[in-house]
């Protein structure tokens, strides 16, 4: 698995997806090609999925909001008749990688929170509605859904075979939602999560994993009225027409190196480190939200905040031995604080309101990066207003501190803005300046009177914004020193330590299923009862069940 | 590793700790005979830990409780002198199996829990008097306590050294309480963690690793005080003298079938399984407060505490193979309810609270180990009040309904008790119904209206009690299928998924560290960066750095 994993597509290029357009409401039909597997080795049978699939999912989702505003309910159905979907095709999680399988989860988790939150964040309600085998990751798929009608064809099924059939855990989120999203029943949860046949019927229904149960006779007539009524009862405004997402503008080189039109990414991969720079606005913010939708895909923060995203993801999949990402800004602060301004303004508006929640998810997307991470403010830096997330989201950064020799960039300096109170919290609900002071709210209070302050080296130190500030004699050798130290840590013990310190404070689903679930699943992967030759991912399908080393740890 | 270890010590036998008792204040000295190991092969050097040790503590903190309620401030300290605690020891850890290295955080984890609770439980406050090094397991016996003093004399500092010196997470709850009990700010926490040295003097203060920071010349002085000054403002009665905890009576046979007074557990290691019978009361209930104490360690729920924890550990450790535990009872529930309701009646006297307190403990432990376990309702049986806790921290629960042939027992019954609301809450703060009943909150105030009330197989599964009825002619095949199903599944795939499944709602410290610290951590101790020949622990003290495979993961 060694070809680059692009996460760019279109619907053009859709080989496993389809997508229904009627007003309000949009079905998507899962169609999976099952000569379409993003590698070799495997076909995608019983509409079960890989990677690649995921990504043209990921990408569905986003274009249902930002391109199709228009649409409140979205139906998740399948295009096959007898399946659902299979869920993850197991001949791909045998060959791969424990990295690979570990990025795979993670991804699918990303995308499933993304239409999950659809509802609350933009309005957009997803209907899952079931007609035939839903399975492992298929019922994953629904379950992260806001609503599951199942058909009662005496076939249909719900069901979570991981653990018997596969001696893994349904990581995607499955557990987890079945306890505290379902809230089933625990030992009913114990059963289902047992079975490798599933649940039918009303029994589904009384167990809570699905919402309603009706009869094949009625289910199509069933899901299409139950989407008009959810679509009848929102809220949400219904703008004549979105934006259109058109093709990043990027270029990757021989040595690694990616550009897009505001976002650099410098590889060293001998010191295995990467250089992310973000650039300042290059145009004046639109004055209004007309404005803003006039230019589409083009607006800062959202081509800033499509870049990075794939930025971020090209590097977690295609290059895995980085250990260490540093955040570099230049440009106008100010720039930055009125590009924002112009969304906080206009948070009713759909287009701001989208630009800020889709801020919200790239900076989760960084949270959740599994390598060390360290900001460098340095003179002509912009980490002002949603950039100042960054600084707050790595594990460290570093500060330019007074004038330095031959320097005649502006001095380093840090723009809080409104939006850092509120507009980007964390997957555990906080915003990221309340995570960082968890023991002194009050601190937090100060800094709202510093809003739109030019907050430079020694000030920042004091309140708490930056870890370290550093004078022109210093700066060279104490950079340069964490991050040689940094790279030659484990980076298994690196993971271990980041997941487990950033993320202080109340725990949600979210959170949950990234820190509990998915730790307990990576141990699993690793374990030769499931991977080992012998191991239940190997042998599956070839009629031998996996051999068990029984000793319980 | 294959000796028998034995929960069971007492003061006579210590070879680590020594205790000073002055009235209200004792004084707790880490000692630790670098000669006594538990096993072959490393010395205990520099106060350096294995399971030995703790195995002593948790003994010194249980009779804290029991023998010396008048104790309301426990000062922990060394009793070396350029050496407060080394931490966990690196060569056991290196020879230790992976199960047994779980086994063993799991353990420390529950001591760490059981004192660090004193406090709120007992009224039993914990000082730790940090002089010398403190670190890594060192740091997490203190970070456990309720105060931390730190010596200023230019040398002693404390740590948490694991990540860059070992490769592995300080998984006794180190990362946890850093960010969420001591709240120290995410980037401080990260550099404290990746430091080999520590953090000494005010510093270590200002980072709120430590509570105070004082001069070395007046240490043993602001000690003295400060253990003074709490315990006058402890609210805690002091009673004159505790009840002493005598050795148990247990007996293990050959076939590793063990007895004790009220306990039976019957083993069948081919089938995987260890069968514990819990035992009504075989004396009537004391009257009073006074009738209790009278009784000393021979009041009925102290004693079933006692055997009960020592069996769940006995597995824990010594028998790794054993797949599902399975939970009778047998004797008269309305005894158990009385036996309860003394205690329930006399919550404001010390012993009354104690043993309550320790039940509760047990029960954690069991809802916190890692086998599957089911329980059964047979024909007189007494799952009564606190015995009934038993059957929601099961994984599944199976019980008689109606006349079995033969079988002229009293029918199948479970009585819910005031205690079941409130007095035994889980780690995630919920009691054990509220957790179960996560969806339905009305179901578990309907059940309150049942208290005291036999409640038969039909009702009890009408009502969500447990997971199964079944009558004579189905009985002994639901039960055995279940049972052979149920130990083919792969061990780890099982641990996971009910690590998963038992712990829906709030999270707390304690759920964080058991569910996200420790999974991230076992996943560790499976990687050879770690574990593998050229990894950290294999080389520590070679003067070699670890190897590492730099694959991000």
């Amino acid at each position: 698995m060694t070809k680059i994993i692009d996460f760019q597509t279109d619907p053009s290029k859709y080989r496993h997806w389809k997508v229904a357009y009627e007003g309000e409401v949009a079905t998507l039909f899962m169609d999976v090609d099952e000569n379409g597997g993003l590698f070799e080795g495997y076909q995608l049978k019983l509409n079960s999925y890989d990677l690649g699939v995921d990504i043209e999912l990921a990408d569905v989702v986003q274009r249902m909001r930002f391109e199709h505003p228009e649409v409140k309910v979205v139906v998740m159905r399948s295009g096959k008749d007898r399946v659902f979907c299979a869920g993850a095709n197991i001949r791909m999680l045998g060959g791969a990688s424990h990295a690979h399988k570990v990025n795979f989860c993670k991804f699918t988790n990303e995308t499933r929170n993304t239409y999950e939150a659809a509802e609350a964040d933009s309005g957009q309600k997803y209907i899952a509605a079931v007609k035939g085998a839903c399975a492992g990751g298929g019922y994953e798929l629904a379950i992260a859904c806001n609503h599951i009608i199942l058909t009662d064809d005496g076939s249909s099924s719900v069901a979570l075979p991981e653990v018997p059939l596969l001696a893994v855990l349904p990581g995607t989120g499955g557990l987890t939602r079945v306890t505290d999203k379902r809230k089933v029943r625990r030992d009913l949860a114990d059963i289902f999560c047992t079975m490798e046949e599933g649940v039918r019927g009303r029994r589904a229904q009384e167990w809570r994993l699905v919402d309603e149960v009706v009869p094949n006779s009625k289910f199509d007539e069933t899901v299409e009225r139950r989407a008009r009524e959810f679509a009848a009862a929102s809220a949400k405004a219904a703008p004549a027409g979105g934006i259109v997402l058109g093709p990043l503008g990027r270029t990757i080189r021989e040595d690694g190196s990616v550009s897009y039109s505001l976002v650099e990414v410098a590889l060293d991969r001998a010191a295995r480190k990467a250089t992310i720079t973000l650039n300042g606005p290059d145009g004046e913010a639109p004055a209004t939200a007309e404005a803003l939708v006039a230019l589409g895909d083009q607006s800062y923060l959202l081509r800033l905040a499509r870049e990075l995203d794939d930025a971020i993801l090209h590097l977690r999949l295609n290059e895995m031995e980085l250990g260490l990402l540093v955040f570099r800004s230049q440009g106008d602060a100010a720039a930055v604080i009125a590009q924002e301004a112009v969304l906080l303004d206009n948070q009713d508006h759909w287009l701001a309101n989208e630009i800020l929640a889709y801020w919200k998810r790239v900076m989760k997307r960084i949270d959740m990066t599994s390598r060390s991470m360290a900001a460098l403010v340095e003179h002509g830096s912009c980490f002002a207003g949603p950039l100042a997330e960054i600084l707050w989201a790595v594990d460290r950064s570093y500060m330019m501190d007074g004038a330095f020799e031959g320097d005649n960039r502006p001095l380093a300096a840090i723009r809080l803005s409104a939006g850092n109170f509120g507009r980007y919290p964390m997957g555990n609900g906080l915003t990221r300046l309340q995570t960082r002071f968890l023991a002194e709210p009050e601190a937090v209070t100060a800094l709202e009177a510093k809003i739109g302050e030019a907050i430079e080296a020694e000030d920042a130190a004091a309140l708490g914004l930056v870890t370290f500030v550093h004078d022109d004699i210093d700066w060279d050798d104490e950079v340069r020193i964490f991050m040689e130290e940094r790279v030659s840590f484990s980076p298994d013990a690196m993971t271990g330590m980041e997941a487990n310190l950033r993320f202080a404070g109340p725990e949600t689903m979210e959170t949950r299923i990234f820190g509990r679930l998915t730790a307990w699943q990576n141990w699993i992967f690793q374990r030769p009862n499931a991977v080992g030759e012998s191991g239940a991912l190997q042998r599956y399908g070839t009629g031998l069940r996996g051999e068990f080393n029984m000793q319980r740890v």
